[in-house]
């Protein structure tokens, strides 16, 4: 008999660990669970959850067993957390060992959108630097006014890391942080109006759904740069596409997108816009800490200890 | 009469000024002063120089009465400033004004080379990630150990962003710094034994030719980074090329070049190298700086007052 089911698209290194660690049940998405047996689903008393399909209420009635859904990722936004807690089942996630990975990344896409880097590659290696000598010029960023929406810790970790570059931080957050140097705005659109770069390090859900709307982009302005790390879901994607594509900011540098991986065609076809496949917290060192922590939040229920991350 | 004589490929905004404030003759290169009247060559007190092709003493020896030689740009390796020192005529370059957008492409390079940026890119935008989901993971950089060969004005701007990424930063220089928490390595192999990603932030010329030699840069290990924004000269290329062939070492960004722009072909062949072309300096507001401060050391040099930035 297994205790626990393992749902969602996981790495051979982190499957192996689980079915060593627990030797569950998997499933590839929510979808799966009803068709395990009844005695099966009676069974599961702990979820080892991956991946950004729906996992809600529905979902966790048919696991009468249920204690908990133990999160792979820092964001949570696919498990309906209410539904769980209305249930007696607690949810955990794995914050902070990805922090680095994604703020690095997240600086990485600034820099490489507004200096041409991937433009100025190809350019080059097309032959055209060969034929037509100097790139053009682009703009400094270091020293400019960067804005981050939500100061949590992906945000701060941004922060200090465009600090280092001599930028004047900006940011939007709930309320006001013990942040001595920084501008706390309490409106997103004066925070956009305040500074050239975006950096949107929120946390996805309803709550935070278009958070950075048309209005936002529109503040930002033509030299702006929209970069997110956070969720596709935090930025109206719609108003992007469109003020990128009439060159009303300069560009995006985005990880997370509406309906990934099947993502807005009209991106591609954009050029201001350095996509990423989601990758900003893809590193083995990350995703092995990641796993680990799933997997320590999993025993420690099934032991009846205290969980290490819990959200509710 | 003229008394400034402007060589190189300049933007039509520095050309202007030049113009505009000295009312120069202009050519593009050195080699053009041969074919410059006499009575012209004679009435030149001030070179405005851009460029990396050579000026050397026979060219010096064309104009009778030269007395300084602006350089636009932080390295001056393409002036013989022994010859020039021989002469009586001082050189002069701009310092400081491009550290940080050379810190900057330097960083971001780095991340962009380490993190796949460049290839996950490509194959998110040709589709593959709609077709297979997850990219493949890579290597987290920040934490890591990173080692600044050449620990001047802008191998410190280099090393001080990447503190901010948490990394422990070792470095090579002539002689130690005042730099606590800083490795230093009176050595570069013991520099590249020590560190995974190395960042060339020498001076050019004969003296740091192939300063990261082939032992050097088999010291790094195989997954080593390269980042080099100095000059193509300070590396050897060849040995360079070998490692990243054999993946001896994981890979290299690269802003600097042997015969820019006609650079090794072998490069464009490899995916692990992301390729600049030589666009450290090149932003509108650093090369705005550049321009000025250039002019300005051809100014103070017309009206007998100190040179701003002289370097002999």
């Amino acid at each position: 008999m297994t205790a626990t089911l393992v749902i969602g698209p996981y790495s051979d290194t982190d499957l192996d660990a689980l079915e060593k660690t627990f030797k569950p049940v998997a499933i590839a998405d929510p979808s799966g669970i009803a068709g395990l047996e009844k005695s099966t689903r009676a069974a599961i008393a702990a979820v080892a959850f991956k991946g950004h399909l729906h996992f809600g209420g529905s979902e966790m009635d048919l696991l009468p067993n249920l204690g908990m859904i133990a999160n792979y990722g820092v964001g949570y936004d696919a498990i309906d957390v209410a539904a769980a807690s209305a249930r007696g089942v607690k949810v955990t996630n794995t914050p902070d060992v990805l922090n680095d990975d994604v703020a690095d990344i997240a600086v990485a896409m600034l820099f490489m959108q507004g200096r041409e880097m991937e433009h100025a590659s190809r350019w080059a290696r097309s032959g055209q630097w060969k034929e037509k000598g100097e790139y053009r010029l682009n703009r400094k960023i270091s020293g400019g006014k960067a804005g981050i929406v939500g100061l949590g810790r992906i945000g701060r970790e941004i922060a200090d890391r465009l600090a280092a570059f001599k930028m004047d931080i900006h940011y939007f957050a709930r309320s006001e942080k013990d942040t001595p140097g920084w501008t706390y705005h309490a409106d997103p659109v004066s925070l956009a109006r305040a500074v050239d770069y975006l950096v949107v390090a929120l946390v996805g859900g309803k709550e935070t759904e278009k958070f950075v709307s048309a209005k936002v982009i529109d503040a930002l302005g033509p030299l702006g740069i929209v970069v997110n790390i956070s969720r596709g879901s935090t930025v109206d994607e719609a108003a992007l596409l469109n003020a990128l594509e009439q060159g009303r900011i300069a560009g995006a540098g985005l990880d997370v997108f509406l309906n990934e991986p099947d993502i807005d065609a009209r991106f591609y076809a954009l050029d201001n816009v350095v996509i990423q496949p989601h990758q900003g917290s893809g590193t083995v060192e990350t995703r092995a800490a990641m796993g680990q922590l799933q997997r320590d939040n999993v025993s420690a229920f099934h032991a009846g200890d205290a969980l290490l991350t819990p959200v509710n």
